[in-house]
C-alpha cells in the first residue's frame, strides 16, 4: 500500500479496532459462513487492522450470525501484533474465549437498565458483578480485558442518559485490571459537543486506561462525533468495514461509522492509522456482495480525494 | 411547532439556507413539475426556513430541471421576513432574477479554472467579470448580492485547491457589493480541519461580509464541517431537505447535507434555527415520494431522540 493510503507517515497515529466482524454482521439478515467470517478477518489484517473484533460468545441461539466463535479463531492466521478480540457478556462466554485463545476480550457494560435488561437480561449491577468475575477469571490468562460502556449517549427505552451517570459506571469498570474503556453511542445519537463533554468527564474517573469511542452513524452525526473524540485526545477509535452493523432496537437506522469513510475522514485530518483505505473500501464492497445489500459507507462509491 | 423541535428558545441562532428546491432538484433524474416546485418552497418556508434558493435563472436547455423559474417565482407565497433566492451566473439571468421579483440573488464563483470551464463554460477570471457586471446591475434594486465560492476544498479536474487561492477569489468577491460570501464544498471532499483553516484565512479578507458554508456529504464529511464551521463562528449554513442534490461532475455520490439530518445535530448541540425539526423530516419524505427515491437523510428513518 501507498504510505498516503494509510495517512501520512510521521503523523500522529489513530488505532482502529476493526468491529465488521462481529458488531458489522450480528444484525445482518444474511448470516455469513465461517469461512467467509475466516475470509473477512484475514483479508482485514491483510489491510493493516491490528485489533480486530472477530467473534461474539455469546449464546449462538440467541445471535445465530455469531455461531461459529471456536471455528473462527481456530481458522484465523494468527500473526503478530494482530490482536483478534471476543465479545464476552458472562462467564460461560469468557471460559469459550480464553479456550479458543482469542487475544483480547471485549465486555459490554450498558449505562442504562432498559438496555441492560432488554439486550444482555440483567441490570447493569449484575452486568457489573459479571464483569467483575470476569475480570477475576482472567487473571493470570495474560489476555487483555476491554470494557465498552454502551448507551453511553442516550437509551431506547431509557432516553436521555446523565453523564454523571456514565461516569459512574466507568468509575465502576475503572475498579476492574480493564485496560481501555469505551465510550459507545450504541444508538447513534449523540453529537460532538456531548462527546468532548463526556470524553473529559470520564477521563477524570477512568484512572490512566486508555479511551476508546464507539460510534454509530444513525443520525449521521457519528463522523463528526469521531472527530471530535480524536481532537479530545481519543487515540482508539471503532469502525465497521463498509458501515454495516446496527442496533437490533432500531432496525431501520444505518449502523456503525464505515471504517473506509473514517480512514478518509482520518487520514485527510493529517493523522496517520497504518491501515490501507483503498484495501479497505475494495473490502467493504466485498462485503455488501456476501450480504447482498449496498454497504452505507460512501467512499467506495464516491471515491478518495485526490484520486 | 413545539420550541424544541427548532431548537433550544433564547439559545444562540445559526440560519439555514434551504437549497433544496434549487440544488437539491437540479440534477435529480426526475424534474419536479412547478406546481410541485411551488408547494415545496412554501412548505419549507411553513415549516420556518427564512432563506429558500428557490430558482434558478440558467438556461433551461442547459438545466432543464430548473426550468419555470418565473413562474415559480409568480406562484410562491410572499411573507415578511421569507427570502426566495435565485441563482444567477450571467448578466442576462440577473435580468430574469430581477424581472421575476427575487428576495436575493446568488452567483456562484468556483475556486478553480477546471471546474469553472465545465460547469459555467468561462474562466475563473471572466467569472469574476461576470460578477461585477452582476454587482453594477443590482444597484438601486435592493436585492442584495450572496456569493458562493464553490469548488473551495477541493476541484474533480484540478484536484486540491491551495487554500490561498480560495482567499484571493474571496479577496475579489469582496470587492463587490456581495453581503455574504459563502465557501462551498461542491464535491463534498473537505474535513473539519480543512473548515477551521479555511474559514480563519478567508475571514481576514472577506471585509466583514457575512460568512456562509455549503457541505456535501460524498464522504461523510458533510456533517462533521457543518459543525465544525459552526464552531469556527460560520452563522449561515446551506443544506437540502431530505439531503438531495449533488454535483453532476460526481453522478454516484450522495449530495447536500440534509436539512433535517443538520437540523437535528444542531439542536442538539444547543443551536437554536427557527426551523421544525419535524416539519422538514416530513417534507424530506415527502420529496422522497415526488422524486421516487429515497432520502439521503435518516432522520425521517431513524427519527428524532429523544423522540
Amino acid at each position: 500500500m501507498a504510505a498516503s493510503d494509510s495517512g501520512p507517515e510521521g503523523a500522529e497515529h489513530v488505532e482502529i479496532v476493526e468491529v465488521g466482524p462481529r458488531d458489522g454482521l450480528q444484525n445482518e439478515a444474511r448470516t455469513l459462513s465461517v469461512e467467509d467470517r475466516i475470509e473477512l478477518i484475514d483479508r482485514a489484517a491483510a489491510a493493516g487492522a491490528r485489533r480486530i473484533e472477530a467473534v461474539s460468545f455469546v449464546n449462538p441461539k440467541r445471535v445465530p450470525q455469531m455461531a461459529g466463535a471456536e471455528e473462527i479463531m481456530a481458522g484465523v492466521t494468527r500473526a503478530p501484533g494482530v490482536s483478534h478480540i471476543g465479545l464476552v457478556l458472562n462467564r460461560r462466554g469468557l471460559d469459550r474465549a480464553v479456550a479458543a485463545r482469542v487475544s483480547e476480550v471485549n465486555v459490554a457494560v450498558p449505562a442504562t437498565d432498559g438496555f441492560c435488561v432488554r439486550n444482555q437480561g440483567c441490570t447493569v449491577e449484575e452486568m457489573l458483578a459479571a464483569l467483575a468475575d470476569i475480570d477475576a477469571a482472567l487473571e493470570g490468562t495474560g489476555i487483555p480485558l476491554s470494557v465498552t460502556v454502551s448507551t453511553a449517549f442516550g437509551c431506547p427505552f431509557d432516553g436521555e442518559v446523565a453523564p454523571e451517570r456514565v461516569v459512574e459506571v466507568v468509575r465502576r469498570v475503572a475498579d476492574t485490571g480493564a485496560v481501555e474503556i469505551a465510550l459507545a453511542d450504541t444508538i447513534g445519537v449523540g453529537v460532538p459537543r456531548q462527546v468532548t463533554g463526556l470524553v473529559a468527564a470520564v477521563g477524570e474517573v477512568a484512572g490512566g486506561r486508555a479511551l476508546r469511542c464507539h460510534f454509530h452513524n444513525t443520525r449521521n452525526t457519528g463522523y463528526a462525533n469521531a472527530l471530535a473524540a480524536v481532537d479530545a485526545g481519543v487515540r482508539v477509535l471503532d469502525s465497521s468495514l463498509g458501515g454495516f452493523g446496527g442496533c437490533p432496537f432500531a432496525p431501520a437506522a444505518t449502523g456503525n461509522i464505515a471504517t473506509e469513510d473514517l480512514l478518509y475522514a482520518l487520514h485527510r485530518s493529517g493523522l496517520h492509522t497504518g491501515i490501507s483505505l483503498s484495501g479497505t473500501a475494495a473490502l467493504g464492497e466485498w462485503m455488501g456482495q456476501r450480504l447482498d445489500k449496498r454497504p452505507p459507507a460512501y467512499l467506495g462509491r464516491a471515491g478518495a480525494f485526490p484520486a
